[in-house]
């Protein structure tokens, strides 16, 4: 029998242990994309505690807890620190088989030293111990700790970006590049807060934004201020891909339709964002940046906790739109204009990973090795067995050589120990089929492979 | 090599062995959703042979024979018992990888005591083994033998439960009720039989349905007779989930063009079931039931054989309809009412898996532990991987700990051995993940789980 | 640890060796669906180099040769033949864990003896070996080497099948017959290639097709001159299966339109497809042909490469329509004709198993075991992964044991390894079983069950 979570955790065979200790242990981290405050690490903040930093915005905690049945004042309301972190201790052991299990022992074992395993006996010690040591670790410490070498945030346009220009200022080691995200340039639905963002934006690229092609010309603007501070990473979180026909007529209607307060019908919606993510591709091309889209993701189904907590409050889902038409015309009428950025694809629904993982096989241009990727499981799927799905259906419909492997989208400054649990899965996958006669036994190419996946090929793709 | 069925059947690993036998094995059943008939309860029937209680009615068999070749009069038709009795053993050996092949053997071994497989030269002696135990197994003797602790049927609200009441009187010690499945009063397809079925509702509810208003104050009122003849579940069949917006003049304006004879077009039909649907779930909130959903069958494909045998004929598959979005709408008009009872959503299309384990967690309530469940696999999904799946998804996207478990759906009193099964197959992968080190070796906690998910989970969350 | 591609590659347990090497190896193969030239075939071809024979064509490695960031020029553009081999060469182990990976090294092993990896650095030793045995290999030489019995081409109705009449009259010891595959007559989204198509048709059937009824009488001419030539199976390659209603007259009214040149709407578009695979469908019944339909593919998803090399330029991908409904009413339609022929669906969308799995057990009749047939895992599904799934599935929810087994849909005449792939794989999902306990360790039958799967089920069920 195997020990929890010791040196060879999730490492099955010796051939697995040999790849992960000896090759992908000691590369460091790219995390290029992810949702962590740049306010933070500027001021290179220190935290109170351990519920701040490990409770406090996680929603999928959260999440475990409501479903455990724990209150919700316990958990988002005015319980104190304390008290939050002993329910969540307390939930612990029942979320054993859910990914929240090792990654709470993960992050207790590093950076705190705590092999203990948590639940209600053991929540005061460690929640004592953790205390004291975060004294220690201040976000630059944790940086430090971690080998985090190139760092992606996800910012909004609008955005003055003057975070990440102290950063620069600063000297921190650690590349911090912010990432340019317009999903709220294309949220129509609602035309009050698409109009409160229109303004905004227009008054970030001083633009009186009075038709489309200013709204175009203002995002253009951004996107080029972006540019110029190092972004070169754009970011799109979609129910589905968008790729209708449109003509500029079609959108300065619609645009005065919705500026008039009117809302658009899902036809003018769906026109709407396939026009507007077109034009925002083409300029990722031009600028040679990489762009992502998170896909799938069924958003705020419960309006009680969306109106009481705001977005991201742990009550999303996984979506199940037809994605392959429409993703496959929105790349090829990039790819016919010669206007295709480097793009990966992150799916939330593993029923369509097969549909991801050939999709980017036809639009691979014969220049840039694993030029359209398909990013590794996301979200619900961030977890072994989505991770292996994941890796499964890419090596036996793409090439898993060219992978540019794990980034954490973590909104927390304790979650770069997921490298390390990704980085064993995929040791172990790859270990297995050597030890099984499915993979030749060459330790140098494979070792190679996995220092690629682990990193090399984030640094080669990306760039930065 | 293992043996096949023996007592470690299904257990790869000496921890997987000891939950299933110091912990899963002894408990109870709670058997909260199946087909028995209750006047086959209540007269404490005796069979007459293997046949009448393992074959007649079985779609699974008859569907195994039928790919095999075997005649149809020889399956549903005016062959003798004995006849149908040796086809089916003769098409046993071909099923080999299906669960029908394991089912049968567990079914033999328990209540039988019969460790030979079945096939066409061990037909004779297994038939009259069978039919001389049947002799001193009664239906009472069955779940006697099979420790069965609470039984719930299912029934048309039309019903007049006058077997659950004999039951009841009976002193049998069984807890057997009854489950409210009210999908014929939903069932407006065809005119011709939702307006006899709401003349016989009608008439069980002593009330003149003359508009829409009153078809749900029929409903109602057998409800209401439904919960106090000891009812605290309903069921509900649905291709998918229904959720359009409707106002109650429409509802009028349909029942009255159905009542007069003429078809709904499509938009009416999905409008009335959205409706019909939703009011019978606040009556469910509001009497603190628990709602059950049964989603995703494609039923009665084969119109000559639903011609010739009637619904349930073995001619029905996975259908695949999006759920997410209207499943969303759903929950979530009720929660907005406070009016979401505790649910349980069973999914028949493995692809889905991820949509139903990821929805329930935005509706659990910090009040009941895993007040919304995701359902144990079903039809197509009972088995194994079925199963397996299942589980793993749950585990990933949700809380295991928190799952109620196993239930038959089945017509057959012959059908708790698995229960049985799906005992052997948590402990397995949950024995598994112990040896593996992806779990503590903490025998009492995991040993508490598997016990809480065969057995106290239901016992806590049905409180019948 | 095992070494790779040893004589027990793929076979895990020793159950599973004896099931391959004393039952499975030794069976001839039918290679009942593949797309080879049949002219090859009649003047026994001798290729020139190894290029020649794997490479052109091969629009799978084409696919990982562009992910891998190889300029088109060097995989179908002008380079010459050894630098086409040597960056392929270069690109094999970027496939490692791709089943290019597998079939690559099985079919140097078999039939050129060489067992050495193929990288850059063996590339030059390997194509001349390669190419010095392919002196002593050609067609008829290779067909003999890999024990083919049976071979089915796949061929235009408007083929004049002359090569299949001069195979036969050459008396080449294997029976190569005709596939009837009217996919073009069906075409009717682009009016100016499908005019072009039906006059080819109608010089072909000799009749002037001036309405659509004509049309039929054209295909039916060319469908009873492929049963004359020994033609026993029509293949179909859809989007998703096609099932409206259609009348004649609204059919008449469309091929007017579109013989004057314009375009159908999609619902005219889908209605004709509907109506003309209904009609020959009940020819495939009438003169007890076996069908197959190959669903699922998105094709020509790049649209600079499909206007350089043409179809199959290895930009398809894996669609997600829906299929359950139309698929239900297209089959129920035909049964209840009493024209629904012996079927197999060939699946291209993983997540869509279950729903063919269950589909086909809608339509066993009873009297063909296994006559509705859900085909071996096809296309990106054609690896270790998908075979494995479409198997589990099969037989998680019919009947495995009735299978037709493996075809390789190839293009090549280097791809019967690919039988000795998929049976090993078989018979180490069974071998697992029964060192498992999951199934009895019975060798008579299952080394029986492996022998039909392999062989004796498509023998009998062809009938060819």
């Amino acid at each position: 029998m195997k020990h929890f979570l010791n040196a060879d955790f999730l490492l099955q065979t010796p051939t697995a242990q040999q790849l992960y200790h000896d090759y992908a242990a000691k590369m460091p981290i790219i995390d290029y994309h992810n949702h962590l405050p740049p306010a933070e690490i500027a001021e290179n903040k220190r935290f109170d505690n351990i519920t701040e930093i490990w409770l406090k915005g996680d929603h999928y905690k959260w999440r475990a807890m409501r479903s455990n049945g724990v209150d919700e004042n316990n958990i988002t309301g005015n319980a104190d620190d304390y008290t939050k972190f002993k329910v969540w201790a307390a939930t612990v052991p029942y979320t054993m088989r859910n990914p929240l299990y090792h990654w709470t022992h993960l992050e207790l074992q590093k950076p705190f030293g705590i092999a203990d395993l948590l639940n209600e006996s053991t929540a005061e010690e460690i929640y004592n111990r953790c205390n004291e040591k975060l004294k220690t670790l201040p976000v630059h410490s944790l940086l430090d700790y971690f080998s985090v070498e190139i760092l992606c945030t996800t910012d909004d346009p609008c955005d003055d970006l003057r975070f990440h220009q102290q950063i620069k200022q600063s000297g921190l080691q650690v590349n911090v590049l912010p990432a340019f995200r317009p999903d709220k340039a294309m949220s129509v639905e609602d035309p009050k807060s698409f109009n409160t963002y229109v303004n905004a934006l227009g008054a970030a690229a001083d633009i009186n934004i009075s038709n489309y092609r200013l709204l175009l010309e203002a995002l253009k603007k951004r996107h080029d201020f972006f540019h110029n501070t190092g972004c070169r990473i754009s970011d799109h979180g979609l129910e589905t891909m968008y790729a209708d026909d449109f003509t500029l007529a079609q959108l300065e209607e619609s645009f005065n339709k919705i500026r008039n307060g009117n809302k658009l019908d899902p036809k003018e919606v769906s026109r709407f964002k396939s026009a507007t993510l077109h034009f925002i591709c083409e300029w990722n091309a031009e600028k040679q940046w990489t762009q992502q889209f998170h896909i799938g993701a069924l958003r705020n189904n419960n309006s009680r906790l969306l109106q009481r907590l705001g977005a991201d409050a742990g009550v999303d889902s996984i979506g199940d739109w037809s994605v392959a038409q429409p993703m496959s015309v929105f790349f090829n009428r990039l790819d016919k204009e010669n206007k295709l950025a480097k793009t990966i694809i992150y799916n939330n629904n593993p029923a369509h990973n097969a549909v991801y993982a050939t999709m980017i096989g036809n639009f691979q241009d014969g220049i840039t090795p694993g030029k359209i990727q398909f990013g590794s499981g996301w979200w619900f799927l961030d977890q072994k067995n989505g991770m292996e799905e994941q890796m499964n259906v890419l090596s036996n419909m793409g090439l898993l050589s060219r992978f540019v492997g794990m980034t954490t989208d973590s909104r927390s400054f304790l979650s770069w120990p997921r490298h390390e649990y990704f980085r064993r899965i995929l040791c172990n996958l790859i270990g297995n089929d050597i030890e099984n006669g499915l993979l030749p036994n060459d330790m140098a190419w494979l070792g190679k492979m996995v220092q690629d996946i682990s990193y090399n090929n984030a640094k080669n793709y990306f760039n930065l």
